[in-house]
């Protein structure tokens, strides 16, 4: 998939895009969609007012407000970058502004729970498709974001059953115009594949860092200055905004609880053979994984670059 | 810690180097002994015909042998780079050549059980200086290595008591001399720390890297595709070499179950806030672990680019 965006579009899909939030990801819409020439005009509005007043300053949107109705006002797209906790709330608040046709989206890493949280608060006639564009750092807001974060990666959409189809061709012409490709899917499946690509592996990182942490026989300070044998990677992914992701566990909680039942099944086994010097296993399983590193390094989905292309000379 | 090479050295430290093993580490070793004049003869051995011939081809070493003892024979430092599990076997290959005076080294990932292998083999007056470089990338093989793999890393010593101050000085000027920084720990203590800073962290990524691929409900296309949510990052580190990773476990066993177990303790108590919605023990958890990132960019362990300065626009 390509890495870089194509051109800028002659006619703009939206005419005011709204914007909730501008963290990493409401922040890399923002540039995108100015880049890109998505919408005629991109208001935002954030709870923080130190957010706003950077986003002001570094001129992300048209207009910044406060009061999310004042942003989605007379907005034919509104999107919510907000954590998934949030999500509900923030569509109660604006129901009263949201106008017939108007289609609003999200960022969500669940699914199914902004689903339940949002549809409920949304006038007739409104148009929800749930988004989830599958990139990402490991930094947070409104500094954080950048035009091409989300340029050859996947952006997964969740529409229900009954959502009009031009809604939907509309935001995967969106998402496209950011350079991602687009894959419609139902939101109990995507809870399920995102759960074992993306939300175990955040925990399992989450809790190896603070295992290392809470150690007595080995110093933080030697914790830290040996990490290049393996757990700094970790570490980046352990430095992921705190808030986002307890709602994306509260919120994705059986499928998280599945995978992650699986997982200890899986270690148990990897413990054992370890205990009895069952060398065979271990090696039959380092084999077998690198064929997934080579799968997900042909799809363009990582950098070939070993070390993740740490500098060299 | 300067992630660059300063200057060559105006006199080399040995005179003749012996490398066994032209893997990733070993050949990097070549590369930097001979770009920062450490050795003024650099003589290998590999038991691998491809890789005799390929380490001939790019002149990594001024000759290569098949034979251990080949290679061995009139060095005054012999540095052992193969798999932890064939450390044993090597000394004892080259145990009639060694002479009295030089030094024995390794470069494993375990220091406990290299040493028991090692040492009953060594012949009175020879030195066994044992070695850590706290460095590398997933890739193996005589072409991956590179001449600034241990700048900027620190590598570990671990000499048992009565080992000759001299040898031990030397070693630490040669690791110095490829831009590492040293540091000397019992080999107990070593075995520690690695394993949780690096031996649990391979395991725990190998082990969810082989929970995905085993997934019925996900296709392993779907893995791939949506990797960039975080699981990617594991796959980089269970593309590391199986032969080496499985001997790292079975030789540092007691260690790695020790602290797998308190990850599991640990994983158990956030699973258990998952169940039962309990945000507050994840938000904490989730926040402390952002400190120790910060820890590791700041003593230079890691690049401070998010996404590790995957490339961007």
């Amino acid at each position: 998939m390509p890495e870089r965006l194509g051109p800028p579009r002659e006619a703009p899909i939206f005419r005011r895009l709204a914007l909730v939030g501008l963290g990493l990801i409401g922040s890399s819409i923002a540039r995108a969609a100015r880049r890109q020439n998505l919408a005629t005009e991109i208001v935002a509005a954030d709870s923080n007012a130190e957010v706003r007043a950077r986003a002001e300053e570094i001129g992300l949107a048209d207009r910044v407000y406060a009061d999310v109705a004042d942003a989605a006002r007379g907005a034919d797209c509104v999107i919510l970058c907000v954590p998934v906790g949030a999500c509900g709330p923030v569509a109660k608040a604006m129901r009263s502004v949201l106008e017939p046709g108007a289609i609003v989206s999200d960022v969500g890493s669940v699914k199914g729970a902004v689903m339940a949280a949002v549809e409920p608060h949304l006038p007739e006639g409104v148009q929800f498709v749930p988004a989830h564009p599958v990139a990402g750092t490991e930094d947070s807001g409104p500094d954080a974001g950048f035009s091409t974060l989300f340029a050859g990666r996947w952006a997964i959409l969740t529409p229900a059953y009954g959502v009009e189809a031009d809604a939907v061709e509309r935001m995967r012409a969106f998402w496209e115009g950011m350079g991602s490709a687009v894959e419609i899917m139902s939101a109990p499946h995507h809870d399920l594949v995102l759960a074992i690509t993306s939300h175990v592996p955040h925990l399992i990182a989450y809790n190896i860092v603070g295992t290392a942490a809470d150690l007595e026989e080995v110093t933080r300070s030697e914790v830290i200055k040996f990490s290049a044998g393996g757990f700094r990677d970790f570490t980046r992914i352990a430095a992921s905004d705190p808030t986002m992701w307890r709602d994306v566990f509260l919120n994705n909680k059986e499928a998280v609880l599945e995978m992650l039942q699986r997982f200890n099944e899986d270690l148990s086994a990897l413990a054992r053979a370890i205990r009895w010097d069952d060398g065979e296993t271990l090696h039959a399983l380092f084999t077998r994984t690198r064929a997934i590193r080579r799968g997900i390094v042909s799809e363009g989905q990582d950098a070939p670059a070993p070390d993740f292309g740490r500098p060299r000379e």
